[in-house]
């Protein structure tokens, strides 16, 4: 009887953490993944300051202080995330399963290993979860019509990058043979990484030509460099506009029978219900 | 009755002064804006020239002179716009307020405080008066469009940053483990710092990579820069393309007969009813 | 008798030069301006390689030599265009006719003063005359289309240049401020070069903020630049792509009364001639 | 009659090499094309590894090993090639051909010279040959829209081209002439070369304006070369959005009854007509 009494506070417990934890229609929900966020974001931060020398040699206690404490935190959240959910190895192999385990495990590994803290930089990947702040109401529909347009340039992007690659890496072979190792294009990996600095035009001048042919080429590849983003922009802006006017179409008003918004302007039929307009 | 003589003139100046200030609609309310502007620019480039060492080394004496005059004329114009207003705290606490305010403020503080006068940089702010510029008729319907087209963007640009943010901690974070303390990659936000630099494709070269991992990484970075830079592109230019088309079809009367607006700006026909125009 | 045959041929003379240099109708005027554009860029070959101290060294007596020729030439097409023209004032004080003359002169005043041989370098105005090789037939209709472009985009792209500019000033003073004079931020103009090296995403790295605070804000003004950066893009594709629509309007059917082409493609009547289609 | 056998083989052999070589419809083919290009990428990765004075120290032996085998290969290849086709002489002298004969050749040259190991860098340009990989049939409708969006603007990109290097070098001469040999800008040529770092906004900063006045025309380059990149941009996105706008039009099959084909994808009925589909 007494036995049963608990399991069934533990069932109604585990209810309860399923929802807060899970599910964000309740208050309690939603607030569980506001302070999950801030956590993740703090977490983050600290690993930063950490990093930061000469924040890290005034305040390391406070720092190490409040990494356990949110580790601690992390911990429960991890427990309570297996606990709470019908399939546990589900969730604990999966791809954020493994960062939630990842972004815990370096604090503990420290006992027994030491510079292990540097691995508390996995942490960072935890960020991630801050997408799914992306699936709340204000900002599905901007996302999801990014990722529209983003997934339907995918393909033109691909042999874009593929052509780019190929070009990349003759004009890096070329250059290793026309500059030389005295100036900076030591290896053709190397010559092939100013390429790829040059083309996209980052531009840092750790290694730069210094022989006029080469000076030449590189004006040369700077120019195709410049002819060459409009491609990757001009897909992407192509699909947007597509999908900015898909969308502008669904503004007129709707079929009065059907209630279809999709037609061309000059309609006389609803294409969905044949009725006349 | 003399009293009321003088009310009367001070409150026929209180008009006039507000007409000329906050109107554009009169010749001197124009001619005041002009000569406003023209202040404000005078009185950065004074600034800006303070800042110069060599100059003011030679001419310090008289940009001060300039400066006070400057400050005299602010100051006076402050007041104006105190006395002339109905509601004279809601323009002291206004953004504009705060801005003019600041802009005297710094040289009476130069009589008690020594080294203030750097303070007198916030003068540029005064700057953004140019802006109310941009309202003026001729500037009007090119402002209207980009503000509609920038505003519409918005959304999508918000979630895309916020999405270039997260990426940014990561691959920050990731650096300063693969290239660590030695090669300029000192702290995660020093690192955070260069993968913005590297993903605007800014690329300053203060801080590069130096192992081949790091410059293989670096050039992942760079090509996905590359393709992500279209992204902010692709939003604007679909919601330019948008508004300009909008503009193109709307600036034109509905046909009469059917309501057709789409017609060529030089029809002489409806093309949709055949009525003449 | 005599003199006026003299006469008669010097007009048939200057008829001659005038159809040559003036027209493109004739072969001999096309060869004209071919061997004129072929001189015109010799010569500004040369002093490029008159500037080049190796080359100048070896070769400076054939360059002088082959300079001379060409300003021979030059100076004689200077006088034919006097001769050949009607209101030969006008050509003089038109602004080609400045730049031929300014392309000629240094050579003649070298005779008389040391180091002006350097303002040959304004010969290279003279490359303009190429712009006018974009009135040939094979060019014309695609720079036709790209002027058209950027005149309708030229309005809102003054907006944003003069919207762009006081910004680069307020926040050039603002790291001016904030980085201070050791770390190449010298005045507020050396800040503002900054600001413009770093929004336009050229990123020299001359001068590049060392304090983490200017390293926070150059990191927004990147991303502010990288958004930014976005609107005169899309301004110009989107005049650009309603060019190329119209275009393809044109590809239309024309109509068989009156031959216009101008219509939409669900017109029933022809809007120009009400012709029913 | 033996020697009939043997040619009658040899025949079969040639039409079999023929068809793997050549043909990318049977299996065999398409595994050959495969290896082929798994193994151009290796030789690639070899002379991209040898030039890495480290990497090449430890494993000089087994490089040059890999190397020859591949050669190896790649002779057979060729020989194969030449047989197995009808007109040899078309292959031997066309570009892919240069190319295969370019690419084995320096390994056999370093028994006779010492120091053509460098040529082997040529192989690279065998990378050409990845692009054939384009033609299959998951990338060719991709590739192919590219491929028209990108003809489409060329010959707008070519006027741009063309008035970008006139700009280009005027402005190289002018900051020659204000900046001046000790900052750099040693001749026209390198102000050049300075001059397309700058408005393709690569920046490397090797060569950098001091002077106030250089600082300020750079400004000015720099804003021009902002609104500059907007046109290429503004071309190639025009032209693909076109062909992005006509593919997703000419899809579909047009109405039997009215032959309209603006017509949602879903479409049950004619939205011109209301023919049901």
């Amino acid at each position: 009887m007494c036995m049963h009494k608990i399991k069934s506070k533990y069932n109604i417990f585990k209810q309860r953490a399923h929802i807060i934890i899970y599910g964000t229609s309740t208050k309690a929900g939603r607030y569980f993944d506001l302070i999950l966020l801030g956590l993740i974001l703090l977490s983050v931060l600290l690993v930063m300051m950490e990093t930061v020398t000469e924040f890290d040699l005034k305040y390391h206690d406070e720092l190490v202080l409040l990494e356990w404490i949110i580790t601690g935190f992390f911990t429960i959240e991890y427990f309570l995330r297996i606990i709470s959910i019908n399939r546990p190895w589900k969730y604990i192999f999966s791809f954020y399963g493994n960062i939630d385990l990842l972004a815990i495990l370096p604090m503990y590994l420290s006992f027994f290993f030491i510079g292990t803290s540097i691995l508390s930089v996995v942490r960072s990947l935890r960020l991630l979860r801050l997408f799914k702040i992306l699936n709340h109401p204000q900002f599905t529909s901007q996302s999801v019509q990014l990722k529209k347009a983003i997934n339907a340039s995918r393909g033109k992007i691909v042999v874009f990058i593929y052509f780019v690659l190929i070009i990349t890496i003759i004009i890096g072979a070329l250059m290793y043979v026309v500059e030389g190792k005295q100036s900076g294009f030591t290896s053709i990996p190397a010559s092939i990484y100013w390429t790829i600095v040059t083309l996209t035009t980052v531009g840092y001048g750790d290694i730069s030509p210094v022989t006029p042919l080469g000076q030449f080429i590189a004006s040369f590849v700077m120019i195709l460099g410049y002819g060459i983003i409009a491609v990757p922009t001009g897909i992407v802006t192509a699909e947007i506009a597509k999908t900015v006017q898909n969308l502008s179409h669904h503004s007129q008003t709707p079929c009065k029978d059907c209630g279809s918004e999709d037609y061309p302007n000059n309609a006389n039929f609803c294409p969905n219900c044949g009725n006349s307009f």
